[in-house]
């Protein structure tokens, strides 16, 4: 336990302070090669690392559009209800965040318009790893089907010569999803990003993933004009604010839940209630007893502190000074509280909403900041499937009127021609009279 | 003139392909030594710098707040009634933009939340060099005002031992913004991102600068968790579509008002006509020899392109595939065409809307993407000072009905913990009754 105010402001700051995540050289150096490779040899290169990688014999690269339609008939009828509810409420969620142009006039006969535009052509990156991630599918398949873009491509690693569980295929079709890549790694980015034959290229890439995709994704955009990603990539993390009746088994298992996420996951309780603290770390102990993912568990609960704090009102200070990616609150009322909520990703709020609501089913996105970037980003919405521009048509005497604020303006800042631009035509609308 | 029909496909990409602008390793390293210096030296390395590269002999680095409040009276009667237009017109513009919240329920006790939250701390810099860009204060201090964020900071380098040009401070008055800082470059940017004695550190960091202040944006943004930039910086671009009945005066004044801005500058003309082509280039020679930027204005004309196409929707379509920032329609009607625009950042429709008037008045901003980004990237606006982040509030009864779909999930994913933290809960629920 971490007392905060018989702390110096030092060690406040040090518990507080993420481990540095630096990608090795070697991971640039690698990445920056096989970039090299699929950008000049297409899918000869994917293939071939498919077979080196993922230790493949006969790679294909695109799953059959009757592979996706027939996914389902594989799913238990609990599993398929899960999917179907999580994009039901995802979806409903993100259909309300649908952008409205704006169109007014500043001033007679000057009209301005606020547009929006679907980004072209998204890639969706899914990791592969132990599990099949569908939930990690519907977060942005939902999205980039909302958003209309007029291409799509889902790219996602298989194992040995497995096809691509059923799951994430079914997920995929009800988003919509018809190009399907069987391809991992830093050579799918690449893919994406320049175009294969088989890989139409895009314009944003979205998605999680290892150190090599996160570099990839990194190279592609400060390299190629006009690419983007979605967010930078960090550890997951939560922070639980629990007053003096909060239930410790479930801070435990909200704690927990984040921590079997990754070794280098950070798991925070902040309480002003000493016993509710000695009670989570004793349910920590014997929670953790039991999960398969006990290992990964145990080593980002090292990373993990359990803080005492004054009251409620310093433990969201601190929460704001942390700016966690997940904030839970298990408060008897949070109301009065969530005016001061700040920097964080996403909250839970009350007993009963726990972190995985979240992750899987509750509507919201999953796909959130972590390491300090929820002070300045959002949590992934709709807009970030949309771009914006704008258009404005203005009359000869809207222009006539407009001139006299931009004439001196351009003549301020020694812009001739922007100013020739106005008069030319000033000129001209005396000149018909 | 480049005849597009008659040219091959290599011939048309590479007349649309922007010359390549890369950052000089030199560069990057002198701006890195400048971040250290000013995070660790904070103020006096900033006093250090202005002696020397802004040849000041007494710098002092923050503008009394009485200089600001008395700088209007410095100014024209003319060009204090252009920033007040101008002020007005994209304050009504970007207050159309302001973000609502979204509440709703997904499913029965399963409610989600989108809030928006103004970024904190905001730094908006300025550019210096021969001429004060008072309209680049109102472009960006407008939306730090609406937003509402805590902290503004403004940076601007001064010459000599010259204050800061009195239309930048009446500007910066009129946005509320009453922190200004005397200082450039990567000093300045390295400042507001790391905070010093006199600059508060600050969040998210907008504005145009020369490759110093861009590289060192660059920079902070990727050593600094939690830090964001404003976007991607490039050249400034025009692309005129033309019919045959346009003025070719019209059009040569919106590219020269374009070339002007730099010699790196692209502009383009897309005409159906070869008649207008011809007259826009006797137009171009014509209005070029009267301007005081015309050395810059002529090395932009040589990167740029005339070009001849079978018809306006041609012209679309390949203004697509540039992506300009600005987009002029000089057409007798664009409306039909309207819907295929494509990868723009702010488009002027018709023959009174030149450039200009976005660059000052009109409302709209002129901070644009450029060099492609406009595939991708929005114009500056409101939102670009928010971040969304989402509350979820479950109750007991929604807890139970939405665990259906969280357990099967997060069993297809493996992940044992997460479904615990929703059996410990229904297990509460049930020990209840
Ligand atoms: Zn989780
Ligand atoms: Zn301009």
């Amino acid at each position: 336990m971490f007392c905060w105010n018989e702390e110096t402001k030092q060690a406040q700051q040090a518990v507080l302070t993420r481990p540095a995540v630096t990608a090795s050289e070697d991971i640039a150096v690698r990445c920056k090669a096989i970039l090299a490779d699929v950008k000049a040899n297409g899918d000869s290169a994917l293939i071939a690392m498919a077979k080196k990688f993922d230790n493949r014999e006969t790679p294909r690269l695109v799953v059959p559009v009757n592979e996706i339609n027939q996914a389902e008939q594989a799913l238990s009828t609990e599993l398929k209800y899960a999917i179907d509810t999580a994009y039901a409420n995802v979806k409903r969620f993100h259909q309300a965040q649908r952008p409205k142009d704006i169109k007014l006039s500043t001033q007679p006969g000057v009209l301005c318009e606020l547009k929006y535009q679907a980004i072209e052509a998204v890639g969706i990156y899914v990791p592969g790893g132990s599990a099949p991630l569908p939930s990690s599918v519907i977060m942005q398949g939902v999205l980039a089907q909302l958003s209309g873009a007029a291409t799509v491509v889902l790219a996602t690693p298989v194992q040995g010569d497995a096809s691509i569980n059923p799951a994430i295929l079914y997920a995929a079709k009800l988003c919509g999803i018809t190009t399907i890549i069987e391809s991992g790694g830093a050579g799918a980015i690449a893919a994406m990003a320049y175009g294969t034959e088989s890989v139409p290229k895009v314009n944003k890439i979205f998605g999680p993933g290892n150190s090599f995709v996160t570099m990839a994704k990194q190279l592609v955009a400060q390299t190629i004009p006009g690419m983007a990603i979605d967010m930078p990539a960090g550890p997951s993390e939560v922070l639980v604010i629990a007053d003096e009746r909060a239930n410790p088994e479930f801070i435990a298992a909200d704690l927990l839940s984040q921590a079997e996420h990754g070794a280098d996951s950070q798991v925070i309780l902040l309480s002003n209630c000493e016993r509710i603290i000695a009670r989570t770390e004793q349910a920590l102990t014997t929670q953790l007893a039991n999960l398969s993912r006990r290992d990964t568990a145990t080593k980002a609960l090292a990373n993990s502190t359990l803080i005492l704090v004054d009251s409620i009102t310093q433990a969201f200070t601190v929460s704001a000074e942390y700016g966690p990616e997940h904030l839970i609150l298990q408060l008897a009322d949070a109301n009065p509280y969530l005016d001061q909520v700040k920097n964080a990703g996403s909250v839970f709020v009350g007993d009963y909403t726990p972190e995985s609501a979240g992750d899987y089913a509750s509507g919201t996105n999953h796909v959130l900041p972590t390491y300090g970037y929820s002070a300045t980003y959002s949590s992934l919405n709709l807009l970030d499937f949309f771009r914006t521009y704008t258009v404005q048509t203005i009359s000869k005497n809207g222009l006539r009127e407009l001139s006299k604020a931009i004439l001196p303006l351009a003549a301020a800042e020694g812009l001739d021609a922007h100013a020739n631009a106005v008069s030319i035509r000033l000129e001209a609308i005396n000149n018909e009279r």
